[in-house]
């Protein structure tokens, strides 16, 4: 091999290193503004405190040269004490490009457990997965003494070690952090339903999956010998993604009636995931079919989080990295070119993936069960539900908003667990403007907080109002706000966001409507809201061109 | 050969790829937030979709062994049946660096078709071109034995096979799917007043602006065999968009009174499409020449568009990929070191030259509006207008926004194609607050929709009223707001967005000012708002510190 | 040296145009959305511009073949007269790379004055550094003929050629053009406090510092002739920027209570700019060692400058760029693993780094003083008041918002420089609603410029109010709004940005309030504001339930 392989060995870490990039902006685009610094802060943390523990535990773990019964390697410092032999030796490059791979395992976790995860216990865990749980597992892939490598496991750039590592760790962590408040309510039956969260961002996810998908050509690339092999995984690299993504586009379009944009973001990243394990094994033909699969499966994968599980994925990490990273695993068994099964090569192949996979994900679930359940029941794993509902930019980091900029809008979800709205018994509160206001035209103007709005709105309904207006405005009063520090500065948010609720009733009783609010909006703490009534002198409906009473009535 | 440059052309194909980020980038922060999802997805899918084509039909049509009379390829499925062939060939490389500059063509497109062409038919038409109208006219110029290739025919990169390509068909789509709603209104002479539509995100924008030029580097340098070559290539890919950008930058200032932010972006791809052609046959002089013509050539197409021809064309593609790709090729024929009009190698290469970018826009051109033609007279080629107003993020994909976490802002354009304010004859509407609250102060509250909100102004104006306060509310009532789906989640958009318009008036007639709203805002749909009258007590001026009708009647 | 490190010579200048991308980013997420479109053009010309300087004049100064006395090469015009030559010779490479490098320089500049600086002033400065600062000190440095590289001075890829001139020219540029209004105001004691102006998207500065990254690893490592070099490089450069952010983390942590994200983010380029004199240079360790430091110093300089300094740098370009890079360019002496202090080398290399260094600050300083100072008093520097407080973009460019599709939110800092409320002697406003509403409930609706508005809030609080509701609006009235131009036609902004705050009061009277609000908001202009009072009927506290004049009192 000359130096233009070794060249491109580095080049390649370089852009397995921008997909830390790319890693970030799909979680903070997948994920909501108010967590946005939070998520970005757990990506760029999780490469530098990897960086530190692979110094001086990881790699000697996975790569030292002792390396015992196949299983373990012996650390050693010399990267420290021994610099100029490192070099020489060559660990240099393999120091680079295996941290670069040891972090993309770390960072896939953060965005399944994103937004509700203390930044504290994120460290921690991430470092556990950087220093011990990665290199020994991917020790037996990778280091040529390594047991799975000796039976002929084929994992080329990681499906298996790394991806299915992350994946699995992110299926159990978030089990463990449970969802976020909001993303599963039950119903009148009991039923759990899943309700959207929508990313505040999917041009800045997008952004993210094509710097994924740009560094992926390293990722799988890299460790390329010879331009015959380098070229091919170019090509399955690009077959698998593009196929998985087409396929997802149709398959969302004939089930959900529309071509999912964040599924076929998703899609992108399932095909690189399981094209990975055999991008240089297999050939045009295998990829298209491992793409088409993995097309079909995240969505799949993502439905059954949601659906069946009840598993809060905010960014789809299970289904992209566990799900496709197993199934990418084991289709080398199926479509190696030499020893895949429907390649003529008998079920051998398959049984040292399915093995091979099964143990490492063994390991790992093991491993991260105990390491999560530990957090949780010392330093804690979850912020409280105060931190969440504000935000981990603000009650984590102390900064105010990472687009500050911007007015925020008003949340959608329902932040309680058990909702139900009841109106039952509710009598007209006794405020100045009663039941005499009935056939003139009262305005009604709330105040609240935010998180109670989608109740209020629901509680409003019950009581027979049809029409309001709403607007995000900033509220000050006796509540205090945060206070927060921006690069050293210190910065306080007492302007508070507030919803504002104008209704306008005539055949209602304006008093009923301020008691039904009372209802839906009091918690017992300071910042609860307030309540305006007016009367209004004369109302018109534009379209009907109706003033007064009739206006405000809705025809069917 | 070494494979050091072998390396070098897979390194310059994955460049290429992520110039498919650069262009998603461009386009969307250069077009509306409501169909950024949307206008993602295109750029996600045109190189999926190429992807697919390209192994089936289009590599074969163009770099088939088998090339019939210098025109067109005999496809096979050697990728498919016959994979380690095909990658001892060295085909593979071939395959993915072709595929990545086939999905540069066909990217182009969808830009100047943003925001209102259908999702479907952007699908068919995107598969056409990768499929069929590039790999056709790209074998006459790069594949040895095309016919273009074999005159002499220089296009080093793709000015003519690439950009000029994508860029006429980005003409005729956008001539054929007519203008956003918006973008053109006629005057009361009859003639038609061009209107600016802002991007949503420069930030955005500019960012693809940098991967794109940074993409470059690869797009023209790939194919360099030779270390000189490449540093060449570099050298000219530098200076000529630097050179264009700063050509632009004085041109606006001079033209407009200040530089012009948008337009020098289009400026640096404009001076990176013209100097792709002679990349590597021009020099440093030619490079500067051709990059000064390209900076005010950018800024004359888009007006050009705009004023002369009316076409609406929302990220300047015709004018940077067209007018620059054309200009590029000539230029090759007048600047090439050896055989260029302006370095005494006579007229025979600008002949060439010439006759090359006729023959491929005329292919194309004719292609493309039978394609186009097809469509829209089959599955349509354009959204309703209702979708369209709401944005192709809901209507296309079901998806309630790209930027859920944000307060979208009141729209300023006029969605109506045929607009004149007419306030003749509005008689005063019968509120039970009339003339006699003249001399009092009456807050009128309107609330309506958006996009009535720029003819609502413009009437009030017409009738007197001078001052307004305007705020952006999401009301929800009879109209039932439309429903998404998340990954797979069903979603509600119950709330809808809504602007809320607060006039004081003391010597307008209130009801006069009803009338004049209710005439602005009807459509006769469900949602065309209401009108609520309320007394006001006092006013107070600030600057002035009048009180009374005082405050309310502006001085000159 | 074969092919393979010319063409990764090439692919790393690729990879250093690409830190201009990762510089736009990082300066436009860190200050505000009004100026983003400034801010990205500055970042796009800076670049262009230098180009342009660079052919003509800076190439020469720094790398002619012809250099005068080990301090300043004689240019030529061979690059346009003589290009093949130029070529053969290497110099096109040489070329691209050095005019990457040169760019990165400059475009430091823009962040640390940023939001004031005039676009005129800025093209001029920005020229300067390519054309004459840069060139001459850089060829001191690596023109192999350079007085500094002849006395062994070691900056292998420039923190004091390039990171230690773009700092200092930043600090003399923000000290000259002085600090944006709103950053520092004066207390009562006259003390200068610093107060934080958050920038308008972490998400976009994170995503710089990720590309700035990524593109340091051809910044650091493009230059390398062995691949034992390389892959050394590689591992410092990664292993500093990652301590030096575990440091930041774990110092802003303890110091603040809380791990800052911006800080951090500052932190990584702290890192990488100070191993970027010696990543070829130390070892594993030494880069330990310069990481912590930089971690910590990073943080300390952001402090110094808004604390002791009062000097406002929005980005943190000077502690980044000038105080790590002076920190890095004296490491080398102290952590070369040759020559170094700490590895048995004496203090001769530490000598020369400090001589080095030392001599590029003065040079820079006196030069750029001089240069900032002549544009002060002849073009001027910095923008008007009024254009600072509307923005750059509207302002500088005629670009109405580089976010047309969004909300923007209401400033929260107070655009004064000598700011106390004084509420002493102001008498009730003559208004038909007087004291006889005290006991009732009054709403009182001032619409006012955003830039008066914290103004407003705290002059409230003095005479007592302790609600407010407060809401982002656009008014339209008397004032007009300022017209631009988006890509050659003009738009106007007639609706200009606004805040309304409501407030009901009860035991205050409502004439006091319109008196003291009319005080805040009085400037003169036009636009000041109107302020209305209306009558509640009823008002209700939701937590207490309390209707009337109770709900309106806080209790403690």
């Amino acid at each position: 091999m000359g130096y233009e392989f070794a060249i491109w060995f580095l080049i390649g870490a370089a852009l397995v290193f921008f997909m830390q990039c790319g890693f970030a902006m799909v979680e903070t685009g997948f994920t909501r503004a108010k967590s946005a610094g939070n998520i970005i802060m757990k990506n760029l943390m999780d490469f530098c405190i990897g960086t530190v523990v692979f110094i001086f535990l990881g790699f000697g773990l996975m790569l030292s040269e002792d390396y015992v019964m196949g299983i373990i390697g012996v650390p050693n410092l010399d990267i420290l004490t021994n610099f100029s032999e490192f070099a020489k030796s060559g660990a240099t490059s393999n120091f680079v490009f295996n941290l670069v791979f040891c972090a993309t395992a770390a960072t896939i976790v953060s965005g399944a457990m994103a937004e509700r995860t203390k930044f504290s216990a994120y460290c921690i865990y991430s470092a556990v997965i950087s220093a011990v749980v990665y290199p020994i597992e991917a020790g037996w892939v990778w280091n040529s003494n390594g047991w799975l490598a000796q039976m002929g496991f084929v994992d080329f750039a990681g499906s298996a070690a790394i991806h299915s590592v992350g994946g699995v760790t992110a299926l159990i962590g978030a089990t463990i952090v449970g969802p976020r408040i909001g993303k599963f309510t039950k119903d009148k039956d009991g039923k759990t339903v899943a309700h959207a969260i929508h990313g505040h961002s999917l041009t800045l996810g997008a952004l993210g999956v094509f710097i994924l998908w740009f560094g992926w050509y390293g990722f799988n690339g890299a460790a390329c010998t010879t331009i015959e092999q380098l070229s091919s995984v170019f090509v399955t690299t690009t077959i698998a993604p593009a196929i998985a993504t087409v396929t997802c586009m149709i398959y969302t379009w004939i089930k959900d009636g529309k071509p999912d944009v964040s599924m076929c973001m998703n899609a992108s990243l399932a095909g690189l995931v399981a094209i990975t394990a055999g991008c240089s094994n297999v050939d045009a033909f295998g990829s298209i079919i491992i793409g088409i699969v993995s097309g079909i499966l995240v969505d799949f994968g993502v439905g059954f989080l949601d659906n069946i599980l009840h598993i809060d994925d905010p960014v789809g990490a299970v289904a992209v990295h566990l799900f496709n990273g197993v199934w990418g695993t084991l289709a080398v068994g199926l479509f190696d070119v030499n020893t895949g099964l429907f390649y003529g090569g008998g079920v051998r192949q398959l049984g040292v993936q399915a093995l091979g996979i099964a143990c490492i994900l063994v390991w790992t679930a093991i491993l991260m069960t105990v390491v999560f359940q530990i957090i949780k029941h010392t330093m804690g794993l979850r912020v409280s539900k105060e931190e969440e509902i504000i935000g981990l930019d603000i009650s984590e980091h102390g900064l105010a908003s990472a687009y500050a900029d911007f007015v925020p809008s008003i949340p959608n979800y329902i932040e309680e667990e058990n909702y139900a709205v009841d109106v039952d018994g509710i009598k007209p509160a006794g405020i100045s403007v009663g039941t005499e206001a009935i056939g003139k035209y009262t305005n009604i103007s709330i105040i609240c907080n935010e998180e109670r709005f989608p109740v209020l709105k629901d509680t409003l309904a019950a009581i027979g109002v049809t029409g309001m207006t709403v607007s995000k405005v900033m509220g000050c009063g006796v509540e205090k706000g945060k206070s927060g520090i921006y690069r050293g500065v210190k910065t306080s948010m007492n302007l508070l966001p507030k919803v504002r609720v104008d209704i306008v009733v005539s055949t209602v009783d304006p008093g009923l409507v301020v008691a039904a609010a009372r209802k839906a909006l009091y918690t017992g703490n300071v910042g609860d809201g307030k309540i305006f009534v007016t009367n209004i002198d004369d109302v018109m409906r534009v379209r009907t061109g109706a003033t007064g009473m009739v206006a405000l009535n809705d025809e069917k």
